[in-house]
C-alpha cells in the first residue's frame, strides 16, 4: 500500500484517539460531564446526582442487616420508617430492606440509582431508557444534557442547582414516586409530575389545572380508587400520566407531535402522523375521533399562528442588526466564557438557529426580550392549546403581543438615537457599561 | 297627503329594509354573528358553537333508541357511559337517554344547546336567558357579543378559538355541568365556574381562593355536603355559586354593582342602591349588616383610587398626543382591517371612550401599556377587593403603580426624542416599521 | 451644685419631656400609631383593627346571657353557631360562650383581641409575644410597624386598607384559627397561613406547593390526622406550622437564619450558627444531619449569588447619578409629604439604605425597577430556594436578570439622551411631568 493511502489514514486514526483522549480527559474533571473540569459541585449536587458526588457518612461503622436498620431509624427518622412500613417493599413476604437499596456498610452507603431500582423493575426500566431514542428533551437525558450544556458549565453553581433539582429525573427513580413508600398510586397523580413540570417554560401545571380535566380532578379526584391501572374506564377524567404514560409505559416520548414547542415542526412528516394516530387512540378513550381530530387541528394552527408571531419579531431584530443599531452588539459586551469561539467571531442572537439557548445572559436587552417572548410567551400558549386551557392560550398570545409591541418601540427608539448620533459624528459606544456582565470570565474563573 | 309628507317616510323605509337587509346578508355568511362573511370558522368551534357549526358523522348509519347507544357506547367510550349511570338522568324510571338529548338518527346527531336542556329545566333556562336584560357582561349574551365584536372578526381564528371556548357558556349548558353526570352537587362547587373564571382580565379564580372563605373551602370543603341547597345555614363558607347564584337562581346579573369593574360607576343611582342592598343581603347568612357594609364601602374606596390612578395616565397620554410625540401616531400604523373609518379618521386609543377594546392590537406601546394598565392592573385590584382577597389587592395596585411609573417615562423619552428631532429639522418618521402590524388587511383576506 | 451642672441636665429632661409629649400628642389623632394626627381611617379598619376603631351597633339593648346570644343568633347567623357548636368551647362543661369573649352589653360589645384570648390561652400569647424581641418583621409587631411605617400614613387609606388586612395578624386571633370553631386541627394546615403568606414579596404559599413537600400535602394531606401535634413522626411531610411552629410554639423568629430576605446576613455571627442548628434539628425530624446542612448551605450559596445580581444594579444606578443622567432626579419630583426633610435635602432611593421601603412611589422608573428586582424577584428565589422549589429559585433569578439587562438598557437610553442634551445646551426638564405625583401633599391633605 502506498503511503499516500495510510498516511491520511493513520492521521485520522489519530485525530479520533486523540478526540477521544480529550473527551475523557475533559469528563475527569471535580464536575461531571463534558465540562467537568471547569466547575466543581455545590454540595447538594451529591443530592441530585448521586453517582458521581454522594459521599456515605463516617461517622456509623458496621455492617447492618435490614432490620437492624430499621431498628435505629425507627426512632432516628420515623416518617421514612412509617411510609416504608406502608410501602408494598416491606409487606413481601421477604420485604425489601433499607439494606437491599442503600446497601449495608453504613460507611459506604448509596443512593439507588435507577439502575439499582432495575435489579426489581425492569421492564420500567427498560421503557425508561428507551426515550433516549427520540432524543433531547427526554427524562432519561435530562441530567447528562443538562450537565453537557455550555450554558450549564459557563454559570455559577449556586444558580444552577435548581436546574438540577428536576433534571435528576434522570439519576433518581423518586422524583415521581416519592420515597419511601413508592406506591404507584401517588405516581398517577398530577401531583407527582408538576413538582417539575410547572412555572415557565413549561407550564403543565398551570395548563392542567386550568382545563375541564383538571378541575374535574380538583373537584372529585380525591375520591377516585388510583390502585387502579390507567387503562381506559378506570377514571373519570384524564391526568398527566393517563394520557402520557397509557397503560403505565415509562417512556413518554413516542407521542409527542410538537415535542417542547421551541420550533415550527412539519405534522406533514410520516413519524408526526403516525404519532398524532397515537395521540387520538388516547383521546378515544372517552371522545369522539372526529372530536379528538379538532381538538389537535386547533392546537396546529394555534401554533402556526405563535409562530407568525415569533418570525415578525426576528425580522425586526435583524433589521435592526442590519443598520448596526443594534446596542450593546455582539462584539460590545462580553462573550460566553467558555465559547471561545464568541471572542473571534461574536454573533448577535435571533431565533434558534443562532443560540438561543445561551441567550439567557450576555446579550441586548431586545434580544433577551425577544428570547422571553420565545421561550416563556410562546411556550405558554402551546401549554395552554395542548391541554386545552383557553386561559394559558390567551395569556401566551397576549405575552407575545405585547413583546413584539415592545421590541418594535425598542427597535424605534435604538433607531432613533442612533440615526441622530451618527448623524452628530458621535456614534455611542455601550462598551463601558457591559464590560463586566453578569457570566464573565471572572465568573468562570471562580467556578 | 303631500308628497312632502310621504316621501321622507318611504325614503327612512326604504334605509330600514335596506339596513335590515343588509345586516340579514352580513349574518348568512360562513362565519356568524354581524360579521359572519368576513371570517370562516376553524373545525373545533363546532365544539363551542355547535349550532351553527356541529356537523354529525356520517360513517355511521341508522336510528337508534337510548338503550341501544348505551350498548355500543359502553365499550366505546366507557367513561362517559359510567358518568350518565352515575347520573339523576339514568336514574329516573323513564330515563333520560342519549338519544333523548341529542337525537336518534346517527347521521343528524346534534349537541344539545340550552334550549335542549330547557324541555326539562325551563326554570333554570328562563332565569338565565334573564341575564339579558341586565347588558353585557352576562352569561346569556357572551357567544353573540363575542361574534359582533370587530376584534374578533378582525383577528386569526386561531387566536380566538380560546375566547368562545369560554364564551360557549351561552350555547352549552355543560361549561359547568360537566356531562354526562349534570351533578348540580358538582356544579356547586368553585371549580365549575373557575375554568373561565380565571386568569386576566377575571381572576376570580385566584381571588376567591386567596381569600378566607376559598381557605376554609380549601381545607374542609371535600367534607361538606354538596348535595344541599345553596341556602342559609348550608354551608360553613360560601363559594362562588352561593353567593352569585343564591338559592340556585341561573341569573348573575342583578347584584352586580361595579360589573366587569371596566368605568367608575356612581353608586349613589337608584339601580345601584338596591343591588347593594341584595348583596348585604347575602353577606348578612353569615355577617352582621354593619360588617357587610363595611367591606362594601371598603371596596368603593379601592375602586375611588384605582380610578385616580387610571385618570392620572390618561392625562399623560393625551398630553403626549396634544404635543405631537405619540409614536407611531394613530395615522402611522395600520388600521384595524374592520373598520375602514379608522382609514380615514385615524385615532389614538386612549381610554374607554376611544374604542379600548380594540387597544389589543395595532396601537403604539404607550397605548396598549395604558391599556394594560387598565384592564389587567385594574381588574386584578378589583377582583380582590371584591372578593376580600389582600394579595390581590396589593398586587393590582403595585402593578398599577409600576404602570403609571413606566408611562411617564416612556412618555419622557418620546417627549424627549421628538423635542429634538422637531429641533433638528428631522422628524422622525415610524411609519416603516410599523406599515404591516400582526392583524393587517391581509390577514382578514386569509380570514 | 453649680450651674453648669444642672442647667443642661434641666434642658435636658425639658427636652425629653417635650419628646415624650409630643410622641403622645401625635399618637392621640383620629388615626392610629405614630402619626395618627395625619390620617383618618377607613370604617373597615375596625374590622382590622378592633381595639382604637371597633364601634358597638346600638340598635340592640340589652345584657345578655350567653344562651340568649345563642338563641338569637341561631336563625340570625346560623353559620356561626354551626361553627361555634362544633368547637372546643361550646363541648366543655362551663361552655365559653360569646358573651365570654364579645362581652355582654349589647351596646357595647367587643372584638375579642389577643388579650381577651390570653384569659385562657396564656402559653400560646406569651409566646406569640415573645416574638418582639426578635425585632420586625414578626407577627406581634406586624400592625404597629404597619401603622407607625412613613408610607402607610402618606398613602391614600383605600390603598393601604389590604395592607392591614394582614398585617392583622397581631390584632385578632382568628388570622389563623377561623372563627367560631378556633380548631387547632385547621390552623395547622397549611391554608391558615397562605392566606397572607402568599404573592409578592413573600411568595410562601406558592413556594410550599411547588416543593416536594407541598404535593404531598396536596396528594395525601387530606387524610392524615391533623388532631395530632405537630412533633416528630406524626406527619408524613411537614406543613408551614410543622417546621415554623414546631411543638406547637406561637413563636416563629427564633430560627430564622435569613430573615425576610431583604439583607445580606451574616451567617457566621454567634446568634445565626445557634439558630441554623435550630434549624437542622427541624429537618433532622425527618432527614440526615449532612444531608439537612448541605440544603442550608445551598440556601446560603443561592443567597449569595442574589446579592452579587442585586449590587451589580446598585452600582449602575448609582454611577447614574454620579453622571446626574438619574431623571427625574431626586429633586424633581414630588417628596414624600410626611417626609418634610426630603424637601429640604431630596435624594435619589437606591439600595436598602437610602430609603427602599419608600421606593414604592414617587421615584424614577429605574429606582423603582430595582425596587421591583429587590423586593420581589430576588424574594422570590429566597422563598423558592428556602423551601425547595426549584421552580421559584428559576423564576426568581430569571427576573434578576431581566430586570438587570433591563436597567443597563435603561441606563444607556437616559446617558445617551443626557449627554446629547448637554451637548446641544439644552439639558432636558422632567419636572413638569412629574410636579404631581401619585402621592403628593394634596393627598395628604385628603388623608
Amino acid at each position: 500500500m502506498k503511503p499516500v493511502v495510510w498516511i491520511p489514514v493513520l492521521i485520522a486514526l489519530a485525530v479520533l484517539l486523540a478526540g477521544f483522549g480529550y473527551v475523557g480527559w475533559s469528563k475527569s474533571g471535580p464536575g461531571a460531564g463534558l465540562y467537568s473540569r471547569l466547575w466543581q459541585p455545590d454540595t447538594v449536587f451529591s443530592y441530585w446526582n448521586p453517582k458521581p458526588f454522594y459521599k456515605s457518612v463516617q461517622t456509623v461503622e458496621g455492617l447492618f442487616k435490614g432490620e437492624e436498620c430499621i431498628e435505629c431509624h425507627e426512632s432516628l427518622t420515623p416518617g421514612i420508617v412509617k411510609d416504608w412500613r406502608a410501602s408494598k417493599h416491606a409487606k413481601q413476604e421477604k420485604p425489601v430492606y433499607c439494606s437491599s437499596c442503600h446497601g449495608s456498610d453504613h460507611q459506604s452507603l448509596h443512593m439507588p440509582t435507577p439502575d439499582i431500582c432495575a435489579n426489581c423493575h425492569k421492564a420500567q426500566h427498560d421503557q425508561f431508557l428507551d426515550e433516549r431514542r427520540y432524543g433531547f428533551p427526554s427524562h432519561a437525558l435530562a441530567m447528562e444534557r443538562a450537565l453537557d450544556s455550555k450554558h450549564f458549565a459557563d454559570k455559577p453553581k449556586a444558580e444552577v442547582a435548581s436546574c438540577l433539582q428536576c433534571h435528576s429525573v434522570a439519576t433518581k427513580c423518586d422524583s415521581c414516586h416519592t420515597r419511601h413508600r413508592f406506591d404507584a398510586a401517588e405516581a398517577r397523580r398530577p401531583e407527582a409530575c408538576i413538582t417539575c413540570h410547572s412555572g415557565p417554560p413549561h407550564p403543565d401545571d398551570e395548563a392542567y389545572f386550568a382545563s375541564a380535566h383538571g378541575k374535574k380532578y380538583l373537584t372529585e379526584g380525591d375520591k377516585w380508587d388510583w390502585s387502579k391501572a390507567l387503562v381506559k374506564g378506570n377514571y373519570p377524567a384524564p391526568t398527566c400520566a393517563y394520557c402520557h404514560m397509557r397503560n403505565g409505559k415509562h417512556q413518554v416520548a413516542d407521542k409527542a407531535i410538537w415535542k417542547f414547542g421551541l420550533k415550527e415542526i412539519n405534522q406533514h412528516k410520516g413519524e408526526n402522523v403516525v404519532k398524532r394516530q397515537s395521540w387520538i387512540a388516547v383521546c378515544m378513550d372517552c371522545h369522539k375521533q372526529t372530536e379528538s381530530e379538532k381538538w389537535l387541528r386547533n392546537l396546529d394552527l394555534e401554533r402556526k399562528r405563535a409562530w407568525q408571531k415569533l418570525y415578525k419579531a426576528e425580522d425586526v431584530l435583524e433589521a435592526l442588526r442590519g443598520d448596526g443599531h443594534l446596542s450593546p452588539a455582539a462584539g460590545k459586551r462580553p462573550h460566553y466564557p467558555i465559547e471561545w469561539i464568541d471572542k473571534l467571531w461574536p454573533r448577535a442572537r435571533i431565533g434558534l438557529l443562532e443560540g438561543q439557548a445561551s441567550a439567557f445572559y450576555n446579550v441586548s436587552k431586545i434580544e433577551r426580550d425577544y428570547f422571553e417572548m420565545w421561550y416563556f410567551a410562546n411556550l405558554r400558549a402551546y401549554k395552554g392549546a395542548a391541554h386545552g386551557a383557553p386561559k394559558l392560550v390567551d395569556e401566551g398570545h397576549k405575552r407575545m403581543r405585547e413583546a413584539l409591541k415592545d421590541i418594535k418601540a425598542e427597535a424605534q427608539i435604538l433607531d432613533r438615537l442612533g440615526k441622530k448620533e451618527v448623524g452628530m459624528g458621535k456614534p455611542f459606544d455601550p462598551k463601558p457599561l457591559w464590560t463586566t456582565g453578569e457570566y464573565t470570565s471572572k465568573n468562570a474563573e471562580a467556578n
